[in-house]
């Protein structure tokens, strides 16, 4: 078949779900989420020798470890897969919710009512798990799913997806409702990206790479972060304790996600009594340092940051540091080489506090906390389906709520314009 | 200077604008507003000078009589752009609004702020006061705003932005807070389309092919509707004499806009009572009637609804009617034939009230009233800058508020992740 052939079919069977999976019940999608969670473990022969499959393959085509660990499954990543089906079957079901109900002089009352999205293509390299989280927060927000995996774990993703949707067949769902494109035929991309009659979203996770071809190609709204290259600023008005406890964590607790810090910013008032302390404890747990020439005027040993750095998410226990002048400075510096991600102050000085606030566009914005709070579960919002660093629609962590949109509702008794 | 370096210094004077925009009062925004309000006053000899050019332009092209009422101004025209203006000023500045805040259990406070999207694209066509309710929505909502109007008011738009520029270079506020793209080269538009770096948001006002080619050449996220084809369904439930009065409403008052009726869909136990009545109404109005054959078989004198007519947005005095068998029929067409833009059931019955409300997926759902009050003011949101067929950040009519996005604050006291 060919790569059009194949998206159009599948994009049929989804467009023509989404009414019908609108019409059934949150009831009996929060049964098959349950029934899927069973199915998973029941199934967890099969899916871990479908997986062995593909680490063999990985294997022989010597994949560097850290990418097979995250291809890997064993019984307790099956097992974190189903509670996490269990979790989502618990949260409140986002549509439906009336809102900004008003009346108008007229007599005509005006509101909103919280809808699916409609078909939503998730595009994705590698983890697994995403295979069944994906699915899980389409069902319960009632958005037909079309998949595409990474080829990297075809026949992993192939097998979760089988178990999962073998629950909605026996329950009856319409057969549209979750779709995946079981090719490795790279084409088959650019084909759905062109489907914005039939595709209302796309959301791709991955490597920069990825996300820049689905920005190319895509005629379908997307919703993506490429990366996070997060800052911490120490203000000049800084508990230093705290300082130092908030920027070991957002470097160190675990360096390889996208809301660890890449940059720190420090005021140079504070520079000289904070950085030989920060130092130290950076040591003891292998941090290289990279640093501007102030910076290295106070920690001699460190190696010079070239503008690269500034603009290096390293996903690694690797940190840039620059020593600024100014609270203006260090935001400048977050405008120019952020990726409107997760950035942090931290300051005992309420002014420089509101002013970070509110200067700082980034999709979260933190006054004394850890920039590793930035994610769905951390914010109360349930399960999240990955972050956004686009303005429109949803920034930070989406969720439930964040895979709905709403209409306009309109009750007469006959209102006429006039 | 060629296309592109017109695009990018634009581009990168609007962009230098965006922070410095965010810090300026609100008060102050609104003085501008009134300002403006009264600069257009005094001005209107200079700018009605410059519409009489594009007019005298518009005649020697022969271009249509309807297109050369449109692009007219004339002193009381002017006048309802300076109120316009006050008006804006009036209403409550949308930035600012703090909400959803929550505590977690370790106490951290996390919420979302509301801002502005950034800077905004709009590439509209003909009539010239879209120019001054831009500036207005976009100064009032702190967005920084970029302007490419049509050629054929290219005099007139230019003389309305110098206007109200003016006011703002009195006042100090960056220069790049509102730009415009003084060119009739259509090169300038691709260029502009693909700088995502700069631009947050494209809103295209105009025609289909304005539309489709903003569309196709866009990396910008883009908020549009095509067009309305809107709906009315007079159910076996409704009262006769409201359908007649919303059915006439919905077609009559004023068939040029795109919340008007397009199709009337009428349920068969309904239709020899009601259609009838409904086409001496229309005959009186001088409304053209097209018919399914069931139609025809009530209403001989009727001309045959052609497939075509079905995806037609008239714009003018010309009616398709289908009747049906069922609600669920009616709901069918509308999903096959609509452009989710707004349509209505007129029925006494509460489920299919409620089924037409849960299953059409449009942007306004009505019962009991006319389609034509999809609109900002009438809506209760004060002006509007466009309405959006799009499922994503905004449906339905965009008002001050939609020209927002929101980031999420988090404050802590040293909270770090465990």
């Amino acid at each position: 078949m060919s790569a059009y052939s194949e998206a159009i079919e599948i994009c049929k069977l989804a467009k023509g779900a989404r009414e019908k999976l609108c019409g059934i019940a949150a009831s009996k999608k929060d049964e098959a989420l349950l029934l899927m969670a069973d199915a998973i473990l029941k199934s967890q022969d099969y899916i871990l020798k479908e997986n062995k499959k593909d680490i063999d393959e990985a294997k022989s085509k010597r994949l560097s470890k850290a990418l097979i660990d995250r291809l890997a499954l064993d019984r307790s990543r099956i097992l974190s897969m189903s509670e996490g089906l269990r979790k989502i079957a618990a949260l409140d079901s986002p549509a439906g919710e009336i809102f900004e109900m008003r009346q108008r002089p007229n007599g005509l009352r005006v509101g909103k009512i919280r809808v699916p999205i409609g078909v939503i293509l998730i595009i994705y390299e590698s983890r697994p798990n995403v295979t069944s989280d994906c699915i899980g927060l389409c069902l319960k927000s009632s958005n037909v799913l079309i998949l595409r995996g990474g080829s990297e774990a075809f026949n992993s993703n192939i097998a979760i997806f089988k178990t999962l949707k073998g629950v909605l067949e026996k329950m009856g769902f319409p057969c549209g409702t979750l779709n995946m494109i079981m090719t490795k035929n790279r084409e088959v991309i650019g084909s759905l990206l062109s489907m914005n009659d039939y595709i209302d979203l796309c959301i791709p996770r991955g490597g920069e790479s990825l996300i820049k071809e689905v920005i190319e190609k895509s005629k379908i709204p997307v919703i993506k972060h490429y990366k996070g290259v997060c800052h911490t600023y120490v203000d000049k008005h800084a508990s230093l304790d705290m300082a130092l406890k908030i920027c070991y964590n957002a470097k160190v607790q675990r360096p390889g996600v996208c809301n660890a810090m890449e940059t720190l910013l420090v005021h140079k008032e504070i520079a000289r009594k904070f950085l030989p302390q920060m130092a130290d404890l950076y040591k003891k747990a292998d941090v290289e340092l990279r640093g501007c020439n102030k910076t290295r005027a106070i920690l001699k040993a460190v190696k010079v940051a070239t503008e690269e750095d500034w603009y290096t998410e390293y996903l690694d226990l690797i940190l840039s540091i620059r020593v600024v002048d100014s609270l203006e400075e260090a935001i400048a510096h977050i405008s120019k080489y952020g990726s409107s991600h997760s950035d942090a102050i931290v300051t005992n000085d309420y002014e420089s506090a509101m002013e970070f606030l509110s200067k700082v566009d980034s999709a979260c914005v933190y006054v004394n906390a850890s920039t590793r709070f930035t994610d769905g579960e951390q914010f109360g919002m349930g399960a999240e389906i990955g972050i956004s660093t686009e303005k429109l629609h949803a920034r930070g962590p989406m969720g439930l709520k964040e895979l709905t949109t709403y209409k306009y509702i309109i009750f007469g008794e006959g209102q006429i314009r006039v």
